[in-house]
């Protein structure tokens, strides 16, 4: 198993840190290929520019996408991008470890996503029916990815009924909409909460916890999305009325 | 009216720059006062780290939430940070405008959240019964926000089926958990779809649209959203069993 564990956290003393220490210890001791993109270590630039892509950028307006495509493939992205790409495709199975901010990423891996993921690469291309690789297909299919968070909110309060929204629903842009997007396979969501609060019992529940679920990287069912071209959306890309009849919200997007 | 309006796109000649120079105009034509955080042309830095917070920073580890509220009370923001905070104490309106970017906000205006959102400002203060002021109370409460959104996706992708996610959805984190969670009353979303793919009267649309939405900034009702402390959550932060029975989703918090 060759895996690419993605960390987020300014300050490798936190939670998330020790998480990060453990999860990287106990994968290497099941034979695992390591590699990390510890974003705060490497100054990673969050922010898309022109700088991303070389000489492909144009003298006048600037469109991101066609832009980033066109770089992709005459290799004028940035070194640090590439460098991500190569390991992406090293890479079968990608963690995305963060603390929760504002209920989504720290804007260091939300640059990451911007930056990396890329036209040409994780987006826009076509198959040869014509349809576009999405949900499910792409250049990062059969790659599983899991997202570890730690979260300050008390459990109950990201649960189903609880004030801050369901962790899935709130993972949902990530987790569908940029993962399984890619065609990556999303595994079921590890969330520690109360983080910054935690007990050393807790800690221990936290990290055994952490060990199952590294064990099962290469077994556990992955969330069961909908593959955008299997059959489940119609030619505008709406999911068919007899699917899930009559309901709505991000639940009617899952098998 | 006193209109903040913050702007997240690399590129001023695109859809998203036509209308952020039409809605300062239009503005400004109905007599308001407008301040504008253009985030690219400011070269906001995006990423949270300890040179946010000056001598409050530890020099071992660093704790975010409590640092930022000490750098915060303390007066050691640094300077960019207070200069968003002197444009939030004086606007009563604020325009949130991006493109929508793997069903978010680009990393400069997510990290504009994470650095000037900090702790003892939008969130992290107690009333004097003991409960927090948040979703609905805090320090931005009696403030109106309104996110204005291009995206290259087709209307029916980001609809209530569509294979995206519904937009009221992919903005939860933003729109409730951001804004509303800081006490802003929420408009509705204006989303103009199809970017890059706008003919000159689909433009012009979006322009008439814009203008509608300008001229009622300050009569439109805001988003439903419920409010933490006004009884319809349970001491855990739950909604009670008898408000929306049965269900969970994101439409739940709406009354």
């Amino acid at each position: 198993m060759n895996v690419l564990w993605i960390f987020a956290h300014p300050e490798p003393r936190s939670l998330g840190g020790a998480l990060r220490d453990e999860g990287l210890r106990t994968l290497r001791a099941q034979g695992a290929n390591v590699r990390e993109s510890d974003l705060y270590a490497m100054k990673w630039k969050a922010v898309v520019d022109a700088d991303d892509f070389g000489s492909a950028a144009p003298s006048d307006r600037l469109i991101v996408g066609s832009t980033s495509k066109h770089a992709f493939e005459t290799g004028e992205l940035s070194d640090d991008i590439r460098a991500e790409h190569e390991k992406l495709d090293w890479a079968d199975t990608v963690i995305v470890q963060f603390p929760l901010w504002w209920y989504g990423m720290p804007a260091i891996l939300k640059g990451w996503f911007d930056r990396v993921f890329v036209k040409g690469f994780t987006y826009g291309v076509r198959r040869p029916d014509g349809k576009t690789s999405r949900y499910g297909e792409g250049a990062l299919a059969g790659k599983r990815a899991m997202v570890l968070l730690t979260a300050g909110a008390p459990e109950a309060t990201v649960g189903p009924r609880g004030v801050n929204g369901e962790i899935d629903d709130l993972l949902f842009p990530l987790q569908h909409g940029t993962l399984w997007y890619a065609g990556m396979s999303v595994l079921p969501p590890l969330t520690i909460c109360g983080a910054d609060r935690v007990s050393p019992e807790q800690y221990d529940d936290a990290v055994a916890t952490l060990h199952g679920r590294l064990r099962t990287l290469s077994t556990r069912d992955p969330i069961p999305f909908r593959s955008q071209n299997g059959g489940d959306y119609d030619e505008h890309l709406v999911l068919r009325a007899e699917l899930a009849p009559g309901r709505s919200g991000n639940g009617v997007h899952l098998l």
